[in-house]
């Protein structure tokens, strides 16, 4: 029997458990080992100019935070919050929203592993971007907690 | 003929051109002369924990900003976009969604139309509240841009 590929699995996941992401037609196309992308169309996820609307580009930027360090902590036992952010949308989307959040570093990992272990709860700051055809159109620098 | 509320016509409107707040079962409880509220329930907008989704969350409180403004201007030829906002949790939403924005005061609103009037477009920041049971449970800030 061929093993679910790791995206349908977070796919799936984000779909059973978070309705919106439903509702969003939300996709996972990479999760690793480098970097998180999360693409959803444009046709749920528009607002009353046809541009891609500012709560759907919100809610793909925390989720792939969220996901990003999900995957990269790979322990389903760590549960995971998001603590605040900042978003600047500096261009509006008119197609499908791709938001793309690298993992954090194996060194930034071992730390947060460290502080977690002794603490029972660490921070980490993850930076998403949404961008079409070579442009950034919105920035987003969010802090997530990993708690035991 | 009776007239439709104003909180009627700001749903429909929403419901109609933003198919998101249609998923999530948004509602605006009042808008005006002081307070926007905008609720929400927890079933469609609910995380893998059972409390409320963070994009949810952040939907909810842009949209509070978004209409207090909206609300305030009356004039639906001035076009209304999020230009950046941050956003903090500090505590789990259980149940109902409930965002409250207050107008911006005659003041500000007469100094944003003077401005907008003379440069064709103007800024204002309007501070959202997501509460429970008493308790703040999300603290956002967002500037808007108002264009002619």
């Amino acid at each position: 029997m061929q093993k679910e590929a790791p995206e349908k699995t977070l796919e799936n996941f984000l779909h059973s458990q978070i309705p919106l992401t439903r509702a969003m037609d939300l996709r996972v196309e990479s999760c690793g080992p480098e970097t998180l992308i999360l693409t959803a169309p444009l046709e749920p996820n528009h607002n009353h100019l046809g541009t891609a609307f500012g709560g759907s580009l919100a809610t793909m930027a925390t989720l792939a935070g969220y996901c990003a360090l999900w995957t990269a902590l790979g322990d389903r036992n760590i549960h995971i919050v998001v603590r605040r952010s900042s978003i600047e949308y500096l261009r509006p989307v008119t197609g499908e929203i791709r938001a793309t959040c690298c993992l954090p570093s194996e060194n930034k990992l071992q730390r947060l592993r460290k502080t977690l272990s002794t603490r029972g709860k660490a921070r980490l700051t993850l930076d998403v971007t949404i961008s079409e055809n070579g442009s950034e159109c919105v920035r987003f620098s969010g802090e997530f907690v990993a708690l035991l």
